[in-house]
């Protein structure tokens, strides 16, 4: 299994798609010989899939076609060399993944034939069990929030401890908190901005462009910050390095 | 019926819970001789029911009995003169109204008793038609989006359209945008910190402690600020002021 989890699709000061990660995608693609992708647009609600497409295919040098033209989308992931899963609206994506009767097959896919997935912020989301740790609206009255569980621990994208100023609602902390007391047993890794997992087999690395850590946030225990994922060790059942 | 919706519990330089709307809180109270409140504390995961049940006694000089204690919590509110809702984690408390069979009971309250309603926050969101423009994280696992009803439109509390640097999560315009983009025929009132909607039988009207605006978001069409309920004629079946 090989999973690219990425808090976020864009730094502030890059002009690419999934710049900061590009140089760890392209050494994927080439040890993989990987020469398409299926790219999975569903988050977006207001931007161009094909345009997001064909920027997604001049970064990584490979052909990329969004699932929405495909007739059959289970078929195009049973048939997917790599998947692409976009940021934007988690619950959106979620429900579409659902609804286009999409868990399985990519499951399988990652699981089972060892397709590489990356997936950005709603994309990182619901390769988690659940959507419960989303920063996203739920714009949808009817909504799913268990998700792929590609990765077995909740995590929360672009996690900041930043606050602005006289905003008095709860603070990221505080929510990841609520979400603690409410799920004692579970655990939450928070990745900052420019920040990623990367599952490759039994190993587990992390990389921040930024050089900053990433949190794990559980119940009754002090939150801390990490840049080893042997901290993670157990919370996944994969080798850490 | 009277609602007093509001975008949040305190204000930064505030001591007091409800204190930018503590004025118009006792005129309601003195004008209904109002003598006890029923307070529903099931948003507040992280904090004492009791105490905060105490805090508001003091401040609006009633009794306040967290619904908590009741061993009815359905006959709680059909005796209730004032109901008192607690900001916290929207999906918490709207789950906790519906597993308490408390939705109808506090809908006939308000519209068939003419009991008066104060939320703030989690306790503003479940008095729209739905909790799809909270700002919370979802975290429960099985969730309920469909909320009170109490008023037509959907509220963002907790509005604010600053912004910090670096973050590259959406901001709360593009998450209310979104919200348009898949609820082509519905709006959101955005309300600041410090602000509120009272709705007392056919009227409606607004207050910001900082003399700011409220915010419309409708698909289609230019976001606009206004001070003038006169702005919402068109989305609620009250005669504004």
């Amino acid at each position: 299994m090989e999973l690219f989890l990425l808090s976020n699709g864009k730094l502030p000061d890059e002009a690419e798609l999934l710049g900061y990660a590009k140089s760890r995608l392209l050494a994927m693609i080439e040890r993989r010989g990987v020469k398409s992708a299926v790219f999975i647009p569903y988050a977006m609600l207001r931007n161009d899939y094909d345009q997001r497409a064909q920027e997604l295919a001049q970064t990584l040098g490979i052909e990329v076609a969004s699932i929405h033209h495909a007739a059959s989308p289970a078929a195009a992931i049973a048939e997917a060399e790599c998947i692409l899963v976009s940021g934007g609206n988690t619950w959106m994506l979620n429900q579409m993944l659902h609804e286009q009767g999409l868990i399985v097959p990519i499951q399988r896919a990652v699981r089972e034939r060892g397709v590489p997935y990356v997936g950005w912020s709603a994309g990182c989301n619901v390769a988690t069990p659940s959507i419960r740790t989303t920063n996203d609206m739920p714009v949808r009255c009817s909504v799913v929030l268990p998700a792929l569980g590609l990765f077995p621990v909740q995590i929360n994208p672009h996690y900041i401890d930043a606050h602005i100023s006289g905003h008095m609602g709860e603070t990221r902390d505080e929510r990841l908190a609520e979400f603690c007391v409410v799920n004692p047993s579970e655990s939450v890794v928070a990745l900052r901005e420019g920040s990623l997992l990367h599952v490759e087999g039994d190993e587990l690395s992390y990389f921040s462009a930024r050089q900053q850590g990433f949190k794990v946030f559980r119940h009754g225990e002090e939150t801390r910050e990490y840049q080893d994922t042997r901290a993670l060790a157990a919370l996944v059942p994969f080798i850490c390095r």
